[in-house]
């Protein structure tokens, strides 16, 4: 029976992951397949817990399992702690590292009732349909670091290897493949040498995929153009640091961050998780947007289980609660029908 | 008499250096001041004339003026060349090194009148002021870089020293001492050494700014707050990389990149220049857009030479000129009187 590990971890992940759970369960129920749950503390409840951001038995929970279905880590609670200690790196870093989930995908689509949300103009937006590939194992996240005295001085070290840059590249290319044949890589060329190695890769390894039209940008430019003219992309891939940037940018094109799934791959295993955070200010009180859980729930059953059409059915569904014109207050304008995260949950279970 | 280096550069910064030139000469014969105009080559016009993007007569020019003028550098001629070759970044990099302009600051400014060319909603944008700091020689960009081979790797190496991020963060709160007395300092503390050193820094100096509010945000969150809601920010301040992807994204908060003027500062010489390249696509027509740089120009005469009144009368002409109805080519909407590069400086002069 394949495994899902659920990590709801702090703040709204609490309430975010029952909700997309419950979409989850109900969409199995009418099919063959059987699967297996299973809670496992993360973040800053199990360092109340156990004192480890990501204990032993998590991590081994989710070696074990088929996938893992994340909510949301940190709060203002171990902001003392060292950045580097804090529940959302130590966590998170330690599970993408630790599972070797290298390829991030999050695919931003304009839902175009969610139009009158949004911050750009709705000529701009209206049919933005992309899907960023961010590298998440390598580069300045992973590399050296250090720190001298007297006086003081930091570095990091940005490194890449050609293995760590022709998988996630690949990675691209193959999503380009089953969408519009085009893939606009995103570097910084004109001055990283990690950028100039994993131009020359992009360019070999565009022979092996002739069909693929593969453009470069730079990260500056890449950063405007996404505002200027998000039509112009269809398939994003970049490293981890500019990944980090550019993805939570593009969240805004698709009407909100509580909006943006994500799917993390190793290619073996999959894991899965809402772009936000643990919003600490609004959690506890049924106002936490679930439906970039419940998204990432349908991007599982489609990455780590071959169900299109199931994902499919939970997409849809969340589509029409938004043309309904049902909204968490993240949402909400005026005229909507603004509903806690619980409703929002009902909304999708009888939309399905 | 104070000595101005022009560096007109290729593509259409041969087109708009003059421009701004025009504009600087008008406002400066109306006041006792005489400066002298000397015109270095730079970029591929400088490859093309001696073999190097940044000749040492032209640096050195540089050295003995109080400031310098930019144009644009780089074109498809040199893509040929090694992307660290290339004129753009042999010339600006050397440029900036070279002289130790480490603060680069860029006033992001909505003009009411361009508010129906951006691509943000116009209640987002409308009252947008702010200046970002950049900073412009450290950082990834200087650090060590290397390659190695069988399998391939690379790496670039992230540092800052104390006494780097000191004076970036200065000037920070010394621009923040003057506006609106709020500082948002972005970094990555989360997963960089080099931001965990700024980020105490900042602290430190922020108890010799007791009036300044310093905040912190990670760059990842602060290019999507920079379109959620920019009216936000007042002064920003973050490290050279980083920078680099926030400015050219806050461009499209003025308007367009073709707004977006630029000082770079040492010290004792500034350096100003428009945000935007050299458009070889446009060059040669008198298509190309003069505003950036002759907003630059009014930033030489405010940070070089202190002459506040004549900067301001520069910016108005330019406010006017737009208020008018005149654009060039990338503003242009509906009912705008569409002019060229010459016509548009002939507009700002005519509007003094
Ligand atoms: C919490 C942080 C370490 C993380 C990152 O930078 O990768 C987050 O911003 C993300 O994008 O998942
Ligand atoms: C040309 C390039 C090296 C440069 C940079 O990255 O600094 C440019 O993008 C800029 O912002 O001036």
């Amino acid at each position: 029976m394949p495994k899902i590990a659920v990590l709801p971890g702090d703040g709204i992940g609490q309430e975010i992951i029952p909700q997309a759970v419950r979409v989850l369960k109900a969409v199995l129920a009418e099919t063959d397949a059987e699967f297996e749950f299973q809670d496992y503390p993360i973040g800053g409840a199990a360092i109340e817990l156990v004192g480890k951001a990501l204990p032993d038995e998590t991590l081994q929970g989710c070696r074990e399992a088929d996938a893992v279905l994340l909510g949301a880590v940190g709060g203002h609670q171990w902001d003392h702690l060292p950045a580097s200690e804090r529940p959302e790196t130590a966590a998170l870093l330690g599970l993408r590292k630790g599972l070797n989930f290298y390829a991030n995908i999050r695919p931003v689509r304009m839902i175009p009732s969610l139009l009158a949300t949004s911050t750009l103009k709705e000529n701009v937006l209206d049919g933005v349909d992309m899907v960023v590939i961010r590298e998440l194992t390598g580069g300045v996240y992973f590399g050296e670091k250090g720190r001298s005295d007297n006086p003081r001085s930091a570095y990091d070290k940005m490194t890449y290897s050609e293995e760590e840059i022709r998988r996630i590249l690949i990675q691209g290319f193959e999503t380009a493949m089953l969408r519009s044949k085009k893939l606009c890589s995103v570097d910084k060329a004109n001055v990283l040498e990690t950028s100039r190695l994993w131009r020359e890769i992009a360019n070999e390894l565009a022979k092996e995929y002739p069909e693929v039209e593969l453009t470069h940008m730079y990260v500056d430019n890449a950063a405007m153009q996404l505002v200027r003219n998000p039509k112009q992309f269809d398939v994003i891939v970049t490293e981890n640091m500019f990944g980090d940037i550019l993805t939570d940018l593009a969240s805004m094109l698709g009407g909100s961050i509580g909006m943006l799934s994500s799917a993390s791959l190793s290619g073996t295993q999959g894991m899965y998780e809402p772009a936000h955070g643990s919003a600490p200010d609004i959690a506890g009180k049924n106002l936490a947007n679930p439906l970039a859980t419940i998204l990432s729930a349908a991007l599982m059953l489609r990455y780590s289980f071959g169900m299109e059409a199931e994902a499919l059915r939970i997409e849809s569904a969340v589509e029409k609660v938004l043309e309904q014109g049902y909204r968490t207050g993240d949402l909400a304008q005026a005229g909507d029908k603004v509903v806690g995260t619980i409703e929002m949950g009902d909304a999708v279970l009888a939309a399905l």
